[in-house]
């Protein structure tokens, strides 16, 4: 089998030398790995952004994979270390909900890393990036079993996310992230419109507004309509987007992160 | 012999998960695959752009490199995928005229890719980069024949390509790229001068004209000339560029893309 | 043992195919070469800044780790090229002072690159980083001795590094970067505080000014103290940096790179 993969998500940007840092460690720890830089980006300390990108991202990667991830306002503080196994990968990072994802799965097995000895030494109390994930990361990639790393836990800090909800005969999400192509990115996923409007729903028959916007019936392709043409979508990480044909979507709208997306089923046969 | 590199250039940006995703893809198919990022900062499905950005890096990579490039306006709609193999080199992109600089080679064998065994399963219409390209890239890793990947075609789409025209006794480029220093590369290629000139034709004799400024003679490095001079040099992909000496030539003459420059031959013994 | 990791640190920024170019001619010349880039966005031809981030991110990686730096303003001209053994390292670059870190060593071992048969050909005058650095890094991952290079010499150029000095009582160093969370990071090492202070300087009364603010001893973490303070703290590079917990102490106080900063000794028992 292949050495499976680490990718690397954090908050570090592109301006520094902390992201080369953190390969170099990895491949200290284990020559054969294979890191995968995943987004540098995140606002710095915004936890919920990075969760968000992790969980679009960890499912198109194969069983296996480790995910070394680090947004960590409170780095040398009492705030844990954790290491998790769920849904068939593991996760590293922080213990301050930046790996809801795989928190949330019910087969999630959690442990604290307080096993020292796999830590960088010194280790500082400002760089656990460098000092602790990382090398915990590369020892995953060694076939390290969790429990050598720490005891297992049971509280690890959850991170409250906004799921769409019932509202009448909607179902209520929001605009999670909006792309480089200006596309608007919502909750709305797969499972949450099959939650509400059961497991056959007509992808044809979904009403969804936002803002001063609507749209009905989901298209297959961001080009199968004219030019700027506004679009709803199911996007390839399972979710609901909306874009516009050939334009930006979210400057055309003035769409903005946060911003509420509606979805209802229209009557068979009603007008558009 | 080495496992050959595979070449990343999309315009996904940084901002996502779509470049660690490609990545993750490939290494699935081909864990041996060295995948290398060329650019993800082509503007939003600017075709053009990136098939210049590919046509100015590709001669530097080693024969059986494998070059993914993924700028794909049409994805899911009825626009072809295509592999090339060309130049001794492969190319995997969508048939909009983004591998131009392959198609543009006499050598040149094109196939579409309809064997949808290759693809990652399930094939989403939205996100061929990961689902199409990759997933073929990793099997050009692996020695697949192109034959294999589908039926060789004849008709792939070409890109409009501006080359350099004579006009009167004057060869008539453009720019056609401002680096990050500010050197306003052009089209004028060695074969284009060689083409208008001659095989040996005086470098030093050159007069080249760029908006309301002129300079006389290709230098042979930036820093030959004093501080603040503005000269004109054969680059390191055979092409003029227009560089002010420890200066952004861009910034201070007001250079766009898209501006004409024209390049005369001087007579014999002509004053500068 | 494991293949050592070839860093890269250059100012080719993001926007081109400079950056991809040097990683595939360092894998044609060693594929088994691990090349992890340092940082790209050094400002075009700032040998300093390059030179301090080198510094400061060299020491986290592996004895043998090569480091290829290429900022280069002088490439073409006749500043030499060199490659230099220093602190259990090899470092690859321009005879500019971007190595000084290396060169400032009482062990440096220095070689100039003369040895053509080690280049790219054919050897352009303007990209030595593809052309010289990235094929002599090559060589040295397969362990070419620097002798076989070119001859050792004694007169590398040399950078004015600004260190910490004694004014007074008050140890003066500056502020030589400001990160992507707006922490003022200085050059006021471990080290420089031990000349000044002695070798058990107690942290708890080292009195910090900047600009009109100061600040008494060194925080352990980011955050340990409240959201909002402003704190001095033993960075993860070994210097002291100002951060303001939850915040971004650069814009809070207008700090810029240069500024100055003083660090004064407290006396036994003085109040705050």
């Amino acid at each position: 089998m292949a050495t499976p993969i680490v990718t690397f998500l954090s908050d570090f940007g592109h301006e520094d030398w902390f992201v080369g840092v953190v390969h170099g460690v990895v491949h200290d720890v284990a020559p054969e790995a294979h890191v995968v830089d995943l987004n540098h980006l995140v606002p710095p300390g915004n936890i919920a952004r990075g969760a968000f990108l992790l969980e679009a991202a960890a499912p198109d990667f194969a069983p296996g994979t480790i995910h070394l991830a680090v947004v960590d306002p409170g780095v040398g503080t009492d705030r844990r270390a954790i290491a998790v196994r769920a849904r068939g990968q593991y996760f590293v990072g922080p213990d301050n909900g930046l790996l809801e994802w795989a928190l949330a799965s019910p087969d999630a097995e959690v442990h604290a890393l307080t096993e020292t000895r796999w830590f960088r030494q010194p280790t500082s109390r400002t760089f656990h990036g460098r000092d602790v994930f990382a090398p915990v990361a590369g020892a995953l990639v060694r076939g390290t079993p969790l429990a050598e790393l720490g005891p297992r836990i049971a509280d690890p800090v959850r991170l409250p996310v906004a799921s769409p909800a019932i509202e009448g005969d909607a179902l209520v999400g929001r605009v999670m992230f909006i792309d480089r192509f200006g596309n608007a990115l919502t909750n709305l996923s797969v499972a949450a419109l099959e939650r509400a409007f059961g497991a056959n729903v007509d992808h044809a028959a979904l009403h969804l507004t936002l803002l001063d916007r609507s749209v009905t019936g989901l298209s297959r392709s961001y080009g199968d309509s004219p030019v700027g043409a506004l679009v709803a979508i199911m996007g390839s990480s399972g979710r609901i987007e909306v874009a516009q044909v050939g334009g930006d979507a979210a400057v055309r709208l003035g769409i903005g992160e946060g911003d509420p997306v509606s979805v209802r089923l229209l009557p068979p046969g009603a007008g558009h």
